[in-house]
């Protein structure tokens, strides 16, 4: 469904987001689907060449691409410098954020006082002192301690965890399971091998437009507050350590950690399952690959790798095998370098 | 414990399961135990010939295992071609999942109605038009959205949280902190390094026999749906992407990450953290080891790896500067070799 | 905010703790901070030398060093042989856990008759014949099962579960997310490839002064318990299977997996992200290094890696092509040390 039953026609698209239009400007828009699955109400895109081919048998109403793919086009058309963000922004046109009816859940239990406006589901528990902008919701089951401070048009779903005095900005979108604010792995060894906690007295102050996936957490700061800046977008079972800092536009994958201390830039990419050691800095405008492991900080802007290549695993046996001899191989082979040398003198 | 409190005799389970019995068939067995710590009201197997020792001092009741290991068992025993599955269903047996008495708890908000003979836990959350089949228990603390079906026999431990539209089969076994059906991460880039969220409407699909584990996260399809073929056995904190297909009794282990849009066949193992990228296919019966990257499609069966071997921290140190020369030894290598060869043809 | 809101006195704090106090005792400190950003009534701590030149220019209160770094010291200071340590325990000091206090929220259910004392909050549901220790603490939304005991002075965030029969000791910290005693992940193939579940009926058994993580994941026994002893500390996102057993005061960083049978010794730590593979053990004192995959028992106490180094994606490419080569490169090289010494013979 969309904001409107009847949906969009082209040309209020285009009115809406620009583009070129190449087609008839009345037809109507209902959904976004698939080149493969959309019928004659639906929008699709075309953002990789590689699947041009589908252009042909779509039965797409109406599809977003670039100039280049236009003239292939047997389907009306809007043409676009990002047709993936264009699309992106149809999509969003046609499926709006579902409005949950304003107000609080008789279940619920709230210690504080809230803005109209706001929805809370049945059995969360809000503590005191809580501020919360118009027009969030907040989900079922969900747990917000006291002090937290919520901005407008922020959506919780059910079973987030927000510990006591973090601060989330507006318009944010937390999935179930998130946990935002719990203590930092914090401990100072003894001399007998045991552990003592350092108490963490940090928050997590988190920007705008920021998403954070089911079952990610976020540590608070032990001393100073850990961050996460404007519109970072944070993927599922993500793990954030104490006192990190995230730049603003950054996105993270499913499963990457990132330790207590580190420093990310603006606009990252991080791979899946990728981990970045503590106190380390990471430069603007890096993509980090999926499974590498960050070891040193990264001062160019650029794509690093550490992955292992995998192979059968009889092949990898072999090789493997190999690996635990690479500085022994490096050294015989300079000392073949050596006597061939030698031997090269003397003939 | 048990479906009967004075268990079931041998002669009873064989005529249950089949399989060669050894022994008095009158000997009553109460519970399942290791060989280890059997006494001689419990069940015991031997799956692994690494353990046979183990028969001589066992005080077992009795034991399952392959008639190659029959003659040397001092024990009663019964002899099946696969005594790790023999004994699993003598578990089962002997330990049949809990019965919840029927009935909804006062403390949960139901706001559809549903069929005799469900129990909903306390404080669990039940939005409109769910459709819960007979014998199912939700545990306490769970929030399942609208329009969610879920199959008869169907256990939700506590804490389970399940996004509106997702459909599950019969006799699921959902852990607490699993969270069904949350956005998948499809975000499109802006021209300014920024991102748009895309709207998630497709659902999770998952088939009959499934288990998922504690804090697994499985998301919603972006257009499509998801889908958790019958008989997937999925272990605690694993993430499933958006659009990803996972055939038929397909097992994957804990902190196993599937990105988005990939297809995984039928009766795959994939061992523990393992991950594979997304739009890959990998085939049936393919088994892919622990902390593998699986970068490309896989069309094979077979055993596939890509783990670095462990050593010393030392000796780590000295291999590993080498991993990042590989290329240039492999070149100085292949110089040495032509030289050699001139040398040869002169001499 | 600390014990006392006036804080207490460098000769106060010295007369807890031990050490050797240079400068005025009747400074007043109120609370913990950095280097960088505590003020006058602040303590802070140095640790590693690397950070030595910030005494310099800190306007704390009062510093904990070691005496190696007492004479550069221009700020009153307490000398100790384990800063870190002293600081922790300052930290403590100052930053009492906060006292909930006792009675269970009406919201609650509560089948169980607790010990005056202890503090439920809302929405929280507690089995039948649960214990739970004097003093303790148990957040919003958690589920605790039936016949699980907590040891006094413990703290349960929000939304933890608990299955029936665990056990947990004295003075535990459990963040919100943490799922203990889920079934472990068992199951036995069958011959057609599908899987029949072992049922899981052991419990997990834990120890006291034990802190785990957000998210965090403990399996329950297959047949015996899963063990975690005294002083152990998880952090979030971590995976434990059945029948593991971890030694006292071993700690793990985030998302780590260790699977199921795995003995892990004592005083251990585990950096992030390290998986250790079932039924292996791993001696006392051992440090396995972040993203390191352990595939073998480990006898020996001392420091183990087995991760990839990173590189940029470029230099990565040529270099990971090699790594399938490595076992044919071992091979040439050989033969070219054989041809080579043939052709020394001659010349």
């Amino acid at each position: 469904m969309g904001e409107r039953a009847d949906g969009f026609t082209l040309d209020e698209i285009v009115s809406r987001f620009g583009g070129e239009l190449i087609g008839d400007g009345r037809l109507r828009i209902l959904q976004v689907a698939t080149l493969e699955n959309a019928g004659p109400a639906d929008f699709a895109f075309l953002a990789n060449q590689k699947y041009r081919m589908r252009l042909k048998s779509s039965r797409a109403g109406a599809v977003v691409l670039s100039s280049a793919n236009a003239p292939d086009c047997p389907l009306p058309c809007i043409v676009s410098d990002n047709p993936y963000a264009y699309y992106a922004r149809v999509a969003q046109l046609l499926n709006p954020p579902r409005q949950e009816s304003p107000g609080i859940h008789p279940s619920a239990v709230v210690e504080t006082s809230l803005a109209p406006g706001v929805s809370v589901g049945a059995g969360t528990f809000i503590g005191k002192d809580v501020k919360i902008g118009e027009g969030s919701a907040i989900g079922s089951g969900c747990v917000i301690g006291e002090g937290v401070s919520l901005g407008p048009q922020t959506c919780l779903y059910g079973n987030v965890t927000i510990y006591p005095g973090c601060t989330i900005g507006a318009r944010a979108i937390i999935h179930s399971g998130a946990v935002i604010g719990a203590d930092g792995f914090g401990i100072a060894r003894e001399t007998d091998g045991s552990w003592t906690k350092i108490p963490q007295i940090g928050r997590v102050i988190i920007g705008d437009d920021v998403e954070i996936g089911a079952n990610t957490a976020i540590d608070r700061g032990a001393l100073d507050d850990t961050v996460i800046e404007d519109g970072v977008k944070l993927d599922n079972q993500i793990q954030i350590g104490h006192n990190v800092r995230v730049g603003a536009h950054t996105a993270m994958a499913g499963c990457v950690g990132i330790a207590g201390s580190a420093r990310i830039g603006r606009r990252c990419t991080i791979g899946g399952g990728a981990i970045v050691l503590g106190h380390l800095t990471v430069a603007d405008d890096v993509n980090i690959s999926a499974a590498t492991l960050v070891t040193k900080s990264i001062s160019q802007a650029g794509s690093y790798t550490g992955a292992m290549p995998f192979e059968t695993h009889r092949e990898w046996l072999r090789n493997a095998a190999q690996m635990r001899h690479l500085d022994e191989m490096a050294k015989k082979m300079r000392e073949l370098e050596t006597r061939l040398a030698q031997l090269e003198k003397k003939t």
